[in-house]
């Protein structure tokens, strides 16, 4: 299985993964991928570089890349303790009260308390860039759509291709123009911020947008991909590569968060369980529409009387306590997870080479049996 | 472009086409797919013979088949002067403020005002399942999913196959337990009713939840097709068919509508000005959710102050003068028209047979694509 951005990329397939985990992102690469390591969750760019550092002695020489989280338009900006000050009472009584009804528990007294996930703001992603390309990294992709102009110059000048996920054809053609190398087309079934238009339609609708434009942009579908066959549909639609999340957060490799005595952690073990109707797009997590885990936590905010959910960097500011007191606690009907609707095929734990693997046997197998249905 | 379900149906393409034209349907037979009409509209049982009369002698001995609505469970029965009283005054009075506020004209008054959509009704469906088996169909479809059991045997002591829509692999596998021989996996993307499973996951999700039952039922994908791309990216996921409707809206034979100066319907006028980010979900067509063209009418039942749509069959109840007035007036901005995501791809009229043309040779097309990618 390859397309031109294996030879751009020196990977053996098109496939990228985007990943919290450094040991799924490493196992990726290793695998003949490209595992993209997502960079919000480090408040602390020291925090990065030791991460990265263990990157590159641990993927063999193979490429990988850095996700950061920086909206096009400069959001409030400032220390957690100026934006506290936007947050209303009544939102932080209700998840007070919300988090008491869950029944959970407080954080320990000699735990310090999340102050959010400050990769949201400029500051922050920008310092993600800066430590990032002292590294041998190979991509830089931004979750929120085009990066600012100055930022793309900064990376393009240090030789690396930048990427953007993109919603619809408009934003596509937007990041095209501002010189994104490539659109992430996400499908509304995709984990985490994702818009209204289902892969099947948003892919070929991508593709085409750019081919009008005349540029060389190239394009990796994302959302609903889990199996050989969905990577074959993708391609069919005409997307040069995937890109997948959801699929590898119940990787062998992936050991972020609180485990069970089973092995998996509380949140995988939620996954497991769920199907693919167990999710919800909500604006609860980040402030912007994202899919999550149907939980009880997004329960009590769909429920009567619940507020809502405050604009982005605000909300996730407001919620970054209750995400941590809920991930440490081991009850997985209460989790606030990312995840998209392909969630219903993740049934078993499996080391990223096995998901890799199949995904490249079942593309195989997928397209000989397109081939009898045309030379039939 | 050839599957089993070709031989078994006596057809060229494994494309079968949801259509309420019935000039639409036989051009889709006579083209090598198999045209099901859409008898959802005829009240009166008398014009659905008439109009299957026609598609006797229209059709050059081609199948076809036709696509009745007929809820699992019996809902209110009776006449609509009976079910009227179920609809609260407030709703009504919502419903003509509605259309006085965005300017649609009152029927002539020398012209009978629609009773609503009766078809939904049991003893209505059924009387369409009787008239239908006297003509040589190859198919009844029930848009929403199984059929009462004595119809599917009325059907199948008739040498007819049932097909149904379902929106998650557990209704498929209901539906095959009940008998069922084709099951329509129709994704969030789909016009008309649908679930919140995009295509990319229910499809295999379908295939794979039948299998594991061990029936032999097939599967057709609906939902964000209308191009050979996405012909082949259904068929990757593992369908053995596609079925279609909204791209045949916009067919040159498709003469259902008010016309414009243009030749075009005020509908397909809506239609091929909309993108893709132009449709909603909502219950306020049937009571059930549907994908609608987004218009003046479906943004005033979203603002502030309009009431909870009916259950069905009362909100199509409510509602049917309205659209019978909106289709009758001339304006594409208020229109109620269920259509799905593919709605921004639907941007010229063409003749049946193009359409066809398009999706086999653009499914060739992809398909050697997907060749090169593997054999590369």
């Amino acid at each position: 299985m390859r397309t031109e951005l294996c030879d751009r990329f020196g990977i053996d397939y098109p496939i990228f993964v985007f990943t919290p985990s450094e040991k799924v992102a490493a196992a990726v690469s290793r695998a003949g991928g490209l595992g993209v390591l997502g960079c919000v969750r480090f408040n602390d760019a020291d925090d990065l570089e030791n991460v990265l550092q263990w990157m590159d002695t641990n993927t063999d020489g193979k490429p990988y890349g850095v996700d950061i989280v920086m909206p096009a338009k400069v959001p409030t900006e400032g220390t957690s303790v100026d934006i506290n000050k936007l947050i209303p009472q009544t939102h932080r009584d209700f998840v007070d009260k919300t988090l008491a009804d869950l029944g959970v528990p407080p954080l320990p007294d000699d735990e310090e308390k999340s102050e959010g996930v400050l990769g949201w703001l400029h500051s922050v992603a920008r310092s993600h860039v800066e430590v990032a390309l002292k590294h041998p990294i190979k991509l830089i992709a931004n979750a929120l759509g085009s990066p600012p102009k100055d930022v793309i110059d900064q990376v393009h000048a240090a030789g690396v291709p930048v990427a953007a996920l993109a919603g619809s054809a408009k934003h596509a053609q937007r990041h095209a123009e501002n010189g994104v190398d490539i659109v992430i087309a996400q499908g509304h079934e995709a984990g985490g911020h994702t818009g209204e238009i289902a892969s099947m339609v948003l892919v070929p609708e991508v593709v085409d947008g750019l081919a009008a434009l005349g540029v060389s942009t190239s394009v990796l579908a994302a959302g609903g991909i889990g199996t050989g066959r969905q990577v074959a549909a993708a391609l069919a639609l005409g997307a040069q590569g995937v890109w997948m999340g959801s699929a590898f957060l119940t990787a062998a490799e992936y050991d972020l968060g609180v485990r069970t005595e089973g092995g998996a952690s509380v949140i995988q073990q939620a996954l497991l369980a769920a199907g693919s109707s167990d999710t919800v797009r909500r604006r609860i997590y980040t402030g912007k529409p994202a899919r999550l885990l149907k939980s009880r936590w997004t329960d009590a905010w769909d429920a009567d009387g619940a507020p809502e959910p405050l604009p982005m960097p605000l909300q996730n500011i407001l919620v970054s306590e209750a995400h941590q007191r809920m991930s440490e606690s081991s009850d997985p009907t209460t989790v606030a997870m990312p995840v998209g609707q392909i969630v219903g095929r993740m049934n078993e734990i499996r080391p990223v080479a096995d998901i890799i693997a199949e995904l490249v046997g079942g593309f195989e197998d997928a397209t000989r049996r397109l081939d009898g249905i045309r030379d039939n």
